[in-house]
Order: structure tokens, then C-alpha cells, then sequence
């Protein structure tokens, strides 16, 4: 795609929190240029005003996010609204048809078109490569899927937390995947900047609130979609998020049930195998359990496996940053490998912590 | 055990967090006098200095937790760390036998000796009256025990919520206990004043932090003894605490498989005929969840019941807060059943919020 | 006014914080029975929906806020946006000339026409009497003004807390008003529920940041009229407010340079003649300096009072829950006072806490 | 020192957050390599045990702090309690004689002997070079002083704060030195991992408390040195910090009398001309006033400069991350010149914000 070293790069929704998050990456990434940022009605503003911690850029100004310009750049991010990013990437990819495009959105995530008509509604767009490059499918990780690929969809953050969580215990057989529960402890930062009453921050302070509960959260098909991937038939899962007092971070107890004759250490070894190699999902020793304060800004997932033999289930804790991993990281990891740079390049697998 | 209109009461614990609430609770009671308060290090420090919020006490001194010091009281709270209540308790008793005790540890919780060994040891102690009162006991209320007890061991805080939660579901039949989840989002008040390095605000702060993993928390087998003597036969629960970035508070997101055949009416008129009559347990009206914020310093669970058709369980959400209902409110609801007194007397059905 | 033990009692913008915090109070106000509640936007919305919070008037409903509503109420209070109390005041006291009318609102609180067209703007409104009983004015309380008053100006809760902090020093001339530095820590809860990115729980969570930097913020001239009510004369006072992630609070640090030849003690004796007989404004032991967390949901203010030698300066620091001593219970406070009722009634000395 | 391009690096006090924050720091350093790790009662432990957000370190161990560990290394940084610094430096000195040494701790800042034997005690220690690059001194800036120094003081994170927001006016002569008060809004995480019961999660959270009030906070010699340095005469300073619940940052309200007859305009460009090149001390744009969330994880420091005419006090407000610019940050960039390395090396300008 490009012979020179540093790539050129667009951001759409560059005004929102996920758009903040891959500028962020981006500015510290060795081979990248940022070029156009675009946005909707902060058009014309200064970078420093909206989005104030990108000291870098703070003299950039947002333009419009009008197909024409995306033109002259290597890689796009779209970070719009759910159903902003199926038009205007038809759109881009006649003007730039060599362009690599990258979703955070969730219009190019899924296969399904009757679990897109139940939880999205509108027109269905066709699938991208799933930007989760540890995922296992089948024996393989979904890394090998995204090289050289040209049309990437970011995950969303919940989805691949609760994912790459589980996929190990699946792939090999040891949990029963028609039975998961999922309970996620997740930061008002995933929710972006909505103008809404139940994310001020008098509300949030002090109190923990569940939403989207009983079956209906839109990342629960995306799950689906990963365990079945994985080798998983029957998958059914109890979803509920619960806002908690920290702007970023998602920590998700997600539980199944043991597969019948299972050791704790056949169970172990499912994770360990999975992710053993990768440097951005790790497996914490046993005994410790993951914290998301330790992932902020990090590009990390950490997990503990637990069985619980009395409950016959089997614990798997994950924690990440929204944000980063879960979003804007997990964008720039995929596009790394999709253009061939190193899988790290630009992301820190440390956390700002405490 | 008493003609006039006050009770006299001690609070022995009285400068840990647990005291503390007891005293607030106390202090706005309008048949209760303060007597003695007691406290291991603090003794001979003004109150002021260790609970400044307790102003109307500000000018009292803690006392050593000596049985002679709880002579002449009508009432008397035990806010111990586990296995102290169990020694002081008989020489209290002993001293002045007429006086109703109140424990708000564990020890006069369990009703299994095996139970106590495994998950706390030590000295087993003879089980109380468990002081939840609107827990259902077979197709009555634990209510009708409580009327002139004099022994009464006040909840954990964790267990009771779960309990309430999943009781009417347990009693009708409506939901299998066999394979319960419960994650619950916990303030670290609940932990007390323990000087513990991942108490300390900067590791809280910002994060949300699993404990006790894979069936070891010591509110288990209280929740198991709760479901149990609600009608379950086999109850097996995978619990996880979640400690948060909010002082108060635990919302608990608990689940279990729905009973083949039931439908969704049948099962929220298990928890509508539980607790239609009940002030301090709250049933929201469908569609609307939960928030601990909305509980704080108020003796109220608020709980909302949802089907998962597709998951195929039952989600039950509940709010309360860990010192006041969770402890210290039931702690006094059950003093106001066993003397006679309205239920509710010193006692806020509405929380501090936002 | 009436010849009966209860009051009955409207609020007008019962939708909102400074609404909800006042109904909290009133519910367990003996002499008070709850008539009306108005609201703009939430009119015919259940009280449970908006204010989840207060469970014992959940199945209430909003109605609209016009003048006809609050025939038949002993009391009005209005917890409206600045410049509605102006209007529906003239409109409810023609209706109910009897009626006691406490606006939460600035429309009432200025003396000085001219500060109130440079801070606010808009019709002026004459003032009615400033509803902080404890303040100075000049040798006497301001209680004095509030018994058998008919219209009453509940305080700003941050002018409140800076005048009761400063008031004693300037009263008896060991400070200088002329160099008033206060900085304040303050939650969002003051702001209300306004829809504002700045006070998404996102921005606030993990940050402080000041506004109204520079001697713009509306409360400057209400603590410059009070001050110079102590006695004051040339006043001038540098006023920042941080914005803090804690739902509720204020932590005031104000100083004011030390008089020439005022000794320690002298400085001390002040605060201490001006409140040792106050139950809701409390001076702390020397070497305690209060926490915002301890006045919770209490009608208290906290305070310390330190001489710095060094810096020739007195630094005092008070601690208040805004909605509660801050606005709502300053509110009921002073219709205590007005009605002749005991003046704590239905108010808590005691926090929250932690 | 080393014509290599990788520095070997040592720590001192690693198992503590500011030890922590360097190692994060230095890990994205591309010119470094981290040597030995030394901790106290952490000898033996995992890094991953202790700094569990430091992934790229977790499988390394804590060693002693003797001087002998330090052999071969060609920077040692001591993030050590204040007094212990003093001792090792020597030793290693000795040792190692080329190596550069960068205390984070008190021990070497202060060159007035009066001050140190009033605000710390015990052995006073040469003053090294301080470790502010971008203050002024007289008309120059701190930073020449560091270029090939082998001995550097990094400063305290509340003084090195005001001192950057102050000095700039004091060095213009646009503020008088003589009444400055700073309040300053600070996260716990600047008392380090200390088991003080004020510094738990439950106290903390949803409180504002100060501490050190009065003119005995530590810091406030180290910041009159700093504004003596820049030209200041007779410096006083009312210094108040609040601990408020987040885990990092440090918002500094100060204000400073204006000096008689300066105009607004002035008094901006003497902080424009200060900071306009520098990169990690930025003036905001008119109107715009800085969060500490926007500075997390970033070596920089936020500032607006307001003049209040009517107060006639000059308000400057500056944002940092205390364990990153605060300390970390300003060693490292310390290190950076010292070495002759580009100045930002492994630093980042930008937070981590929301």
C-alpha cells in the first residue's frame, strides 16, 4: 500500500471519546501522520477545546465528515454513531479504494442479518474482519485473519472482553457455553459523550446502576457470534452491565458451567494454551484477579481462571480499558497487522496505575 | 423488660464503621437512649475525634468492651470482628440476663457447625434469630421469629440482599436454586477500617476489583441456609463480590434458570406476593432497575425482577446499602420487632441522593 | 398561621436536586404533611421515576407549577431556575397572602439592584429575608429576622458556607475583608440537572477543575452583602470553585489577612462566641479540620480555624453538604424558625458517613 | 557517561508508587534499560505481585536497597522515604562514582538549613541540582543547570505545581510575592502506599478533607525557595491542600496580589513569554481553565492565568499528574537533559483523559 515508513491517517468522530483514544495511540505511534480529523457539529473547532488532554493536537481544528476528505490518506477511522459508518465507508472506498478502513462501530461487526434486525435495526452492512487478532476461531486466532486485510471492524468493548474471556474455555471444551453468565463493571466512558440524565455525574458518583438488563444489550450477539466461532454450539448468555463509579474500564465475572469431568487443571491449561504467546491478553497467576485500574491507557487484557467445584462453574474475570483495548487499541493493534508493522507498535502494554 | 418509653441501649465496636451506623441510626430513634460505647483501641478517645460525623456524640468517650460496662442497658449491640461476639455475648448474657443482644457479626449466624468450620473456624456458636425480616421462612416471614427475641444475629450484608433477591423465586417455585450466579458491585465500607493495602483509596479509586473468587466469600453457606429455609433443596451459588469506587453500597446482579413452563407473570407475582406489603423491601415497577446512590443511609432493598426468555433465567437486581439496611437498619428493624415497637421507628424508607 | 400541629406543603420544581433534597427533609418532618409537587418537563411523571430515591412518595405525581396549584398549602417552597421565583411569587402570594413562601432560587437574595443586574440580569425582585439563621449581622443572629417572616431567601450554598466561615472574624475585626481568598472543592450536585458535558460523569470522575475562574461566579456578591452585614466595610474577596468528583459537598478554605496585634486565641474566641450555642454550625477542636463527607445529608457546617502566623493570615475551612445545610435544610431550617417550631425539627446534626 | 545508546538504569523504592510511575515511565524510554529493582519488605516478591499494572516488569523481582546492587548501573533513581535517600546516595556515590543520581525525595532540595531542621529534621544534606527544567532562575531557566548533571533533587509534586504557576509573574514583577495563597485540590496517591486509616477508600470517597492546614505542609519551603529563585523578595505563602477522591492530580488554585498599575495584558504575556516554548508547561488559551483529568499520565502541566480586577489578585491555575510531572515525569525529563538525550524522551504530553 505504501513504500515510505509513515502511514497517513483520518479520523472520523474524532471529537467523541473513542476518536479521543486513537488519537491519542496514533500521536505516540512510530509510523503514523495524522491527518484530517473530522466531526459533526464541533466542525471548525479547535482540537485543544474539545478534546483538551491531546496537547499535541490541541491546535488542529475538526472538519466535516464528508467523503471527500478522506482523500490522500493511508487508513481511516470511522468512530460515528452506529449507522453513520455503512454510508460514508461505500462512500470513501470509491474515492480511495486502496485505503485501509477501520470501524469502531458496530455496522460491519456482525454475520448475522436477523441478530443485526433484532438488536440494531436498519440496513444491514456487510462484515468486516473482527479487529480482536487474540480471538481464537476454531484452533487458529482471528491475527491471521486481519493481515493484509482492508476493511477492519474495531470490536465492541464489552463484546471482545467477555470473548476473549471465554473463547479458550469453549475452544477446548472445557465449559458448557448454553449456560454463561456475564456480569461487567463498566465506566460511564463507554457510553460517550451522550447528553443523557443517567450519565451526569451526580448520578454515577457513589452509586452503581445496572442498564440493558434482561437480554437485550447489542453486544450480546456480537458474544454469540465469538463462541460460536470458537467451536461453541448452543450459546446462550445472561448479559448485564453495571455503570460504576470509574471513567474508563469494564470488569467482567463471566461464569459457565464445567464440562463433566473437567480438572481445574485441564481447565487452566485452555487459557494458559490460548494466550500464552500473546503480550496483550494475559493470563494473571493463580490466586490473583485482575483490577481494571491496571489496564488504564494499556492496551491489556488481564484474566484469572477460577473453578469453583461447588458451583461446578468455572469463574473467568477480565478486565480492560474501554477505551483502549476494548476500542481504540484494539483499532490500531488490527491495523498494525493488516499493514504489516509490528503488532505492538504505538500501544503500551502497561497501565497508569494507581 | 421495660415499662417506660426509652430503651437504654450500648453499642459495643462502636468506632468501627458498622458502630458507627448503628449510632446514627440510634441517635434519631425516638424510644432510644445512648448508653455505653465501647470500643479496643480507641478506648478513652472522644468520639468526636473517630466518628466526626456522629455529631450529636461528639462529646462521649469510648469505654472498654468489658461485660461489667454493658450492666444496666436494655438493649446491646455487638459490632465485633468475627469470633469476639461469641466470647462477650455469654458474659453479657450472664450479667444481665433480661437484655436483648443484638450481634452484628458472624458468629450466632449459621445454623451448620460443618459450614462454620470451613469457611470461618474457631469456636462454633449457637445460631440466633437471624435478623431479616422480611426474609421468608417456608411460606411465613422471619418476622414472626424475631417478635421478643432476645438474641439476634443481624445479617451479613451481601447475604441478606442475595437472600431477598432470590427467596420468593426459591418459595414458588418459579426458579431453580440449584445454579445460581450472583456478582455483586460492593462499596469498601463493607470491609470495615481494616488497615489493608488494597483498601486504600488509590487502589480503589478509578477501578473495580474482584475478591474472594470461586466459592470461598464466608457469606455463602448463609446465603445457602437463607434459600434453603426458603423451600430449596439443592442450592449451589457462584458468588463474586466486585469492590468499586463508592463507599456504600452493594448492587447485587443475581441469577438463576428459570423453572421449565413458567412464564413471565407467574414469575414476577412471586416477588409482587413476597413484598407488596413490605416498606423496606421494594419491588420497581418493570422496566426500571435499581441504583445503590438511591439507598444510601436508608433501610430500603430496592429490587427489580427480569425474565430472560432467551437466556433462560431470571435476573433479580438489588440495591441496598451494606451499613444501613445491609447491617445496621436490620440490626435495628429486628430490635424495634422484638420490643414491640413500630418496625420501622428511627428508620428512613428514602435515601441520601443523589 | 395555623392552629393545627401539621403544615401542609407544596414544592415547585420537586423534579430537580434542590426539590428532592427538600421532600427528603419534609418526609420525616413531624409537623409536615407534603401537599403538591410541581415540575416543568416531569409533569404527570411519577415521582418514583424522577426521584427514585424517596420511596414513600413514589406513586406521587408532578403537576404543573402554576399558582392555582398551591391554594391550600401552608408553605411554598420554590426550587426553581433563577429568575422563575421572581414571577410565580407575586402570582402565589396574591392567592394565599397567607401562605409562607421560601424561594431556594436567587431572585430574592440581593439588596443591591446593581449587583443583581451584573451577576444575574433581568427583572429585580425585592429581597426577602436571608434564610440563614446563624449569621451575624452586626451583633445579633440572623434568626432574629426570621421569626414570623412570611418570605424567605434560602442562601447559595457556597455564599452560605464562606459567609458563616468568614462572618465571626469580621464581625469582631481580627480579619480584613479586603483580601478574601476562597477556594472551594465542590460536588456537581450544585449545578443541578442540567444537561452539560462538562458535568457528564466521564468528565468529572478521576479530575477537578475549576469555573467561573475570576471573580465572575454568582455567589460573590451575596457573600460580599453578608459580610459586610458583620460589619464589614471595604470587602473584595477572590472566589474560585473546583469542581470535585464527589456527588455532595462543599470544602471551603477561605482566608482573610489577620488584623495587626490579634494574638491566636483572640482569632480563636471569635468563632467560638459566635457558635458555641449553635447545634448546626459546630467549630471543631483545635488540630480537626472537617471533611465534607462527614456533613452528608446533615444540616451541619464543620469548621476549623487556623492562625498562620507566617503567612499573616487566618485560614478557615468549612464543610457542608450543599443540598442539605447548603440549600434544603437552610430552607426548612428557617421555616422552623418562621412557623415557631423547634428549629432542628425533621433536620439531622448527624452525616451520613462514610 | 556511556557511548552506547541504551542507559542501564536502576531503581530504588520500586515497590511505591513513585518508583512505580518511573518504571512506567522508562519502559517506553527508548534509550533505556531497566536494571535492578530494590523495595524494602517487598524483597523476593514478583513485580507482578506488587506493581501488577506493569506488565512488561511482572516476571521481575524486588531486591535489596543496598548500595552494592546499584554497581554498574548509569542512572539510579531514588523514589525512597524521605531521610533514607541522604544515606544510600553516599554509598553509591562512592561505588559508582560516574553515575547519575536523581532522588525523588526531599533530602536533597532545600538549601536553607533553617527551613530543613524546621520542616523535616534529622540529618541536613547537600542541595542537588533541582530537577524543574522549566523554571525560571532570575531570567533563565532551571534547565541549563541540569545539562551534564550527575546529581538531581526531583522536586515535591505540590511545590515544583505552584512554584511553574507562580514564578513567571514574581520574575516579571506582575504579582507581589508577599500574599500568595494556593489551595490545592490533590489526589491521595501523593501520600504513597502508607496504611493511614484517613487514607482509605471509604473516607476518601465522596469527601473533601484537608490536611496540613496552617503553614506547616512541607512543601511550603521548597516552593519559597523556588519564587525566591525567580527574583521574589519577601515571599509568604498560605498553603492549604485537600485530599479529594481521585486517585492522581494536583489542581493548584493560586493568587497573588497584582502589582500596582499592571494592566491585564501584561500580566498574560509575562506567563506567554515564560511558556510559549516550552512543551510540557502550557498556557491555555483566554477562558479556558484546566482539569487534572486531562493531565493523567502525561508530563505536563496545565495553566490559565486570570486576572481579578475587583479583588486585585492575579488567579493562576495549574493541573498535573502528581506521580507524573509531578515527580516521575520530572526526573526522567531531568534525566533526559542531564544525559544530553532530547528532552521528551519517553515522555508523553498528552493524558489519558476521559
Amino acid at each position: 500500500m505504501h513504500n515510505g515508513t509513515r502511514y497517513r491517517i483520518a479520523v472520523a468522530g474524532a471529537s467523541g471519546y473513542a476518536g479521543g483514544e486513537i488519537l491519542r495511540i496514533l500521536s505516540g505511534h512510530p509510523s503514523c501522520e495524522i491527518g484530517v480529523l473530522t466531526a459533526h457539529s464541533q466542525v471548525g473547532q479547535l482540537v485543544g477545546k474539545v478534546q483538551p488532554h491531546l496537547r499535541s493536537l490541541a491546535h488542529r481544528r475538526f472538519e466535516d465528515t464528508t467523503p471527500e476528505n478522506f482523500i490522500g490518506h493511508d487508513v481511516v477511522f470511522l468512530a460515528l454513531p452506529h449507522g453513520k459508518s455503512g454510508e460514508i465507508s461505500d462512500a470513501i472506498a470509491q474515492l480511495a479504494p486502496e485505503c485501509l478502513i477501520i470501524d469502531c462501530g458496530a455496522d460491519h461487526r456482525l454475520i448475522d442479518v436477523e441478530a443485526w434486525d433484532e438488536f440494531y435495526g436498519g440496513s444491514f452492512h456487510a462484515p468486516w474482519v473482527y479487529g480482536v487478532p487474540e480471538l481464537l476461531v476454531g484452533k487458529t486466532k482471528q491475527r491471521d485473519n486481519l493481515i493484509g486485510a482492508q476493511r477492519i471492524a474495531a470490536p465492541g468493548c464489552n463484546a471482545s472482553t467477555v470473548a476473549l474471556a471465554l473463547t479458550p474455555g469453549i475452544s477446548a471444551g472445557v465449559i458448557d457455553g448454553s449456560d454463561v453468565v456475564a456480569v461487567l463493571a463498566v465506566g460511564p466512558s463507554g457510553a460517550g459523550k451522550s447528553l443523557k440524565p443517567n450519565l451526569l455525574a451526580s448520578e454515577i458518583l457513589g452509586s452503581a446502576s445496572p442498564y440493558a438488563v434482561g437480554g437485550v444489550h447489542r453486544h450480546i450477539p456480537e458474544i454469540q457470534q465469538a463462541l460460536r466461532g470458537a467451536g461453541g454450539e448452543d450459546i446462550r448468555i445472561s448479559f448485564t452491565p453495571v455503570l460504576v463509579p470509574m471513567s474508563r474500564g469494564i470488569l467482567a465475572t463471566c461464569s459457565a458451567p464445567l464440562s463433566p469431568g473437567v480438572d481445574a487443571a485441564t481447565v487452566r491449561s485452555a487459557w494458559e494454551t490460548a494466550y500464552s504467546d500473546e503480550q496483550f491478553v494475559q493470563l494473571l497467576p493463580e490466586g490473583q484477579h485482575p483490577a481494571t485500574g491496571w489496564t488504564v491507557g494499556a492496551n491489556t487484557v488481564l484474566m484469572s481462571v477460577t473453578v469453583d467445584e461447588k458451583a461446578q462453574r468455572v469463574v473467568v474475570i477480565a478486565a480492560v480499558d474501554n477505551l483502549a483495548k476494548g476500542t481504540a487499541g484494539a483499532a490500531v493493534q488490527s491495523m498494525n497487522i493488516a499493514l504489516g508493522l509490528p503488532e505492538g507498535a504505538g500501544l503500551s502494554v502497561n497501565g497508569v496505575a494507581p
